[in-house]
């Protein structure tokens, strides 16, 4: 019965939550309100505000009580556009800040490329913000040969338009693989959150049309920053 | 520097983890051993270790040490195929064991298919296994009037392969949500780990080639048991 009662209670409150002006604002009321309001008890209220929590639409600040999440990023992999045009299209405001540039060999990159592990790349570390808030940590990995004086150019926007644009490659082979991680402690550090933070992992490999190697990035997004959407029609 | 040999260590580390025969079987030596062996102190060996365990290479057993973590499985959300083939065609072994059948609302699979909350859908609950680890918990809301004998069969197999064989239907238009989150109470309870454990969402609403509203499912995968991959040919 009780359980039965916090499943009716998350539904409530999910339901709420869908309406901005439910709460009057980003935050939410104190627990001890909120139990009174729905006539229940503090146990039952925090199993309810613990499955919202895991499903990303309400966060906990430290010792500031529960706070509306934004709604995730929607990314669909199959698609070709750019982080500023996916954020922009959502209605919502990307912003870049490069953290580091140089050349220099990495490991993963050389053996998702099929390169021998002294290869160097060009490295670029870059921090993603949606409406201000940080959401992705990135390393790109580049083959020099492909690019040569990459590193010149300005990653505040695509690198892929500069890799199309400055040197007419074509991003014809893609194979990305999504994971489910844990932050590690630089890349918690870079999105302002404890290390152990769940995150979710993107490592994408690319290469052009005649199957050189180009790219490898590995991706480090906010725990219920982004929702992968992809919509398939099936012939079958 | 000794950033930098943190780095250096887990690369070591994580060499070794892709040869099974390495520490002689799953489990890792004791921290103290693995600090001697590689010259370092147990801080900066814990810190490798938390950055292998992050990207869900070992894991921790209480008081039981470190683990080797079992390869991910991989599953492409672009093709076709059912849990027991893909299982099957990676080398590993899958199991199925339904939890319960009944019939009834469901607000999110309503929402999802655009049908009116207090339509009522036929509703398998199971958990799937790999090489006899839970990986898996999910719910499976089918519209009745697609499929009305559902509950009778037998549902360790693929849901999918009934209804296209039962009852004709197509599988035309499919969309997926993949998000990170945390395991709420039930799902962590039935893969045997702790509420609040990072897990992967993954939400399918089917309609058929008519366009009517089939199926809706909420699958919730153990952290790291999964890893999505997505080939992508571009003509661009």
């Amino acid at each position: 019965m009780s359980d039965a009662y916090y499943l009716h209670l998350t539904d409530r409150l999910r339901e709420l939550l869908q309406d901005p002006a439910a709460f009057g604002g980003d935050r939410l009321p104190a627990e001890r309100v909120l139990a009174e309001r729905f006539r229940t008890t503090r146990v039952t209220l925090r199993q309810a505000l613990a499955q919202l929590e895991g499903e990303g639409r309400i966060h906990r600040s430290n010792r500031r009580g529960w706070f509306v999440s934004p709604p995730p990023l929607d990314y669909d992999p199959t698609r070709d556009a750019g982080f500023n045009d996916y954020v922009k299209a959502q209605g919502r405001q990307p912003r870049t800040e490069v953290l580091l540039t140089d050349t220099r060999p990495h490991r993963p990159a050389a053996e998702a490329l099929g390169l021998p592990v002294d290869q160097p790349f060009h490295h670029i570390r870059r921090r993603r913000f949606v409406d201000d808030r940080a959401v992705l940590s990135e390393s790109l990995w580049v083959v020099p040969e492909r690019a040569p004086q990459l590193l010149e150019g300005d990653f505040t926007g695509s690198l892929w338009g500069q890799l199309r644009g400055r040197w007419g490659l074509t991003l014809a082979h893609r194979s990305l693989r999504l994971y489910s991680e844990t932050l590690g402690a630089q890349e918690a550090e870079e999105l302002g959150v404890a290390a152990g933070t769940a995150g979710l992992s993107v490592r994408r490999t690319i290469f052009d049309a005649r199957r050189r190697p180009v790219e490898y990035d590995e991706e480090h997004w906010l725990h219920n920053a982004l929702c992968i959407t992809v919509d398939l029609e099936n012939t079958a």
